[in-house]
């Protein structure tokens, strides 16, 4: 496989709040033409530490990809630096001069002096333009190295990358092709999935499999290599079916798509309707079903009832039910479903009632306890669960519950 | 400055997928003993280029970190390249061997053969105990450089560094501290911002100013070098009161505060209680002031009425000013105000109505108008906003909006 490295440059991207994510996206475009990254390198506005850095990408990598540097002022150090460390001489062109100057022109401004600094190309160089910003790109054909110096904002390298870059480095890459799929389970621990598809994967050394916890979600990540689009997609196909087969409806996402957007697509093609009642969740449950364009034909309302009193006068609690079961209950939580299904008119009655802590638990009642209910005209059930980690974990969690129990509902 | 350079190691961090988030805790953490990271470097299990890391950090810096890599298994490579890459020779260390054989008994299991692997010391090193795992951290003090050999998983790797790598580094590095603090503005585009306090922060070289735009808020980060702690809080004290001298009530927060922190505690400190009416914003206000531990002090109910009939039968927003204004419109949003602050029974009640798109919008309400409303005792007001950005900003920044007209009020 040919190689590359990225080198993401500027000093403030060794902050200890920012990441380069820059790199992520090559990666992925890299990586689908058959290109893999072996290295990756952060440097401030370090003259000494990047031409070292650069010297070193070139006599290992393929393909060398830089982001960032390229604008006017002094600490911007990629072109100079990177003449430097390919020994050739930097040049000022003259047309890309005027170009820059037109530019500036559109906007009815007259070019700084310093946006000057942008014309200088490296000696054999190709100019890529950048019509999102200032700074044009380069790219050369160093022996058999290709170097691509691109600019730091994402809206600028992006589809420079895509436009001028990319289809060049697929030529030198031959017809590999890695491709991924990532695919979302519901109702599963990190360990308990993979103690269940262990012994599926491991038999493929292609697709590889990644189990990746995913800020609140469980994700398999599969990636496979072949000798084309079709041969690699065909992997995926067969892994993920031999997984499916295993899990079962616990998958619920194939092309990455959200719980929400599964959920949603189904209520839109059963032209059905939903409400929401929420205590500990405190809302996450309406706002992740909205968050998908096109909700409000499905969703109709949500009730955030974090007192008793709102679950009595807007959901219909009995007072009676909360005194003798309590908030957090499964009496509580069925009432609620019902209570939303009534007050909205809808097809489905959905509702959370738990502790999510971190105070409020007791011996009997601790935090993580959390019931979920569904309610439709034929039919009403509801789930105890006991979820572990933090405030936000265990909302995020019961959120994930209650619309996995619509969507089983839904199938 | 002393300076430092991280090289994360593992082929898995080179996915399109995974960010190196260790070197942001440890960058943290090098800044404020007074520890300049000058480099960083993420690599696979890759012998020929690990080693090139390594040797050319050694020689660059004095203090050399790496994570990962330390594991079991044949691809965890660190402890045998980085011998290789300072000259020394790896022994097994027989007492150290015996700990991890106990740290498996302990666990009522026997030590797999290949973690004898993780006894390997490189000559001269110190090992460092790992009580949250099983694979032992090393330290080496070469020529003048430091290098510390750390685990890859976080919850191993931060009490490793905190309880046995810290006090080592800060004793080479003198007395020079780095602070930094985070000041959140509300109100304010990125641009209009650095027009308003760009005269201010250039005069200071020292704190160094940045202005960032964290995903979905303004941010305004502070980095004072100082002789010691209290010279570098006294440098943030002098230009935070700078700023807040010209920025006033804009500025939120201090020491990171979130909008619904600072909201949650106001309320608290008063005794007040809210109510929440949202359209466009599908929850995601009662979610942020949820998501605040404590928050059942102050928030009772919230109500998402995403149809028109919720509006009119949960929140008693006349039929009539529905017809004659449209939902989105200032009478709507007053009267979905003042209509939760009723079924509460709160103090305050706040509303959003608007269009987050992407579709909905026309050329008489486009994409982006949201109003947001407030109403209390005494007093009801109301705000047109026109918000650019896509769907969760529009959402996102409406929910922030209306946080911020209550702190305002609560102020």
């Amino acid at each position: 496989m040919v190689t590359a490295e990225i080198i993401a440059i500027g000093s403030e991207l060794l902050a200890p709040d920012r990441t380069d994510t820059n790199s992520l996206w090559l990666t992925e475009r890299l990586n689908s033409i058959g290109i893999e990254v072996r290295l990756k390198t952060i440097v401030g506005d370090d003259d000494a530490r990047l031409e070292e850095a650069i010297k070193d990408a070139v006599k290992r990598s393929k393909v060398v990809i830089t982001t960032g540097g390229l604008g006017p002022t002094e600490d911007d150090i990629t072109r100079k630096v990177t003449a430097r460390a390919l020994g050739r001489r930097l040049l000022l062109d003259d047309q890309l001069l005027e170009q820059i100057r037109q530019r500036f022109q559109a906007f009815g401004r007259s070019m700084p002096e310093r946006n000057s600094r942008q014309a200088m190309v490296i000696e054999g160089a190709e100019v890529l333009p950048n019509p999102n910003g200032s700074a044009p790109g380069l790219y050369i054909e160093h022996a058999d190295t290709a170097v691509a110096l691109l600019p730091g904002p994402p809206r600028e390298m992006q589809p420079m990358f895509a436009d001028h870059v990319q289809s060049r480095l697929a030529a030198r890459a031959g017809n590999l092709r890695v491709l991924r799929r990532v695919l979302r389970v519901a109702g599963f621990g990190e360990s308990a999935l993979d103690e269940k598809i262990a012994p599926i994967y491991t038999q493929f050394e292609n697709p590889q499999t990644t189990i990746l916890f995913n800020k609140t979600e469980i994700e398999i990540h599969l990636t496979a290599k072949g000798k084309n689009e079709q041969d690699a997609e065909r992997l995926l196909d067969d892994l993920s079916a031999r997984l499916e087969e295993r899990l079962g409806h616990a998958i619920f996402s194939f092309r990455g798509e959200t719980m929400e957007q599964v959920v949603g697509l189904k209520l839109t093609v059963g032209g059905f309707t939903v409400g929401v009642a929420e205590s500990c969740t405190g809302g996450l449950i309406a706002q992740r079903l909205t968050d998908v364009p096109g909700s409000s034909r499905y969703f109709i309302e949500g009730v955030v009832a974090y007192s008793n009193d709102a679950k009595i006068n807007t959901l219909g609690v009995d007072p009676e039910l909360l005194r003798r079961h309590g908030a957090v209950s499964a009496e509580v939580a069925e009432s609620m479903a019902t209570g939303i299904r009534k007050r909205a008119k809808t097809d489905f009655g959905l509702s959370v009632t738990g502790i999510a802590g971190p105070d409020g638990g007791s011996e009997e009642k601790p935090v993580g306890l959390v019931y979920i209910a569904l309610a439709d005209e034929s039919h009403i059930e509801h789930k105890r669960l006991m979820i572990p980690g933090d405030r936000q974990l265990i909302r995020w969690r019961a959120s994930q519950a209650v619309l996995d129990l619509l969507r089983r509902r839904l199938i």
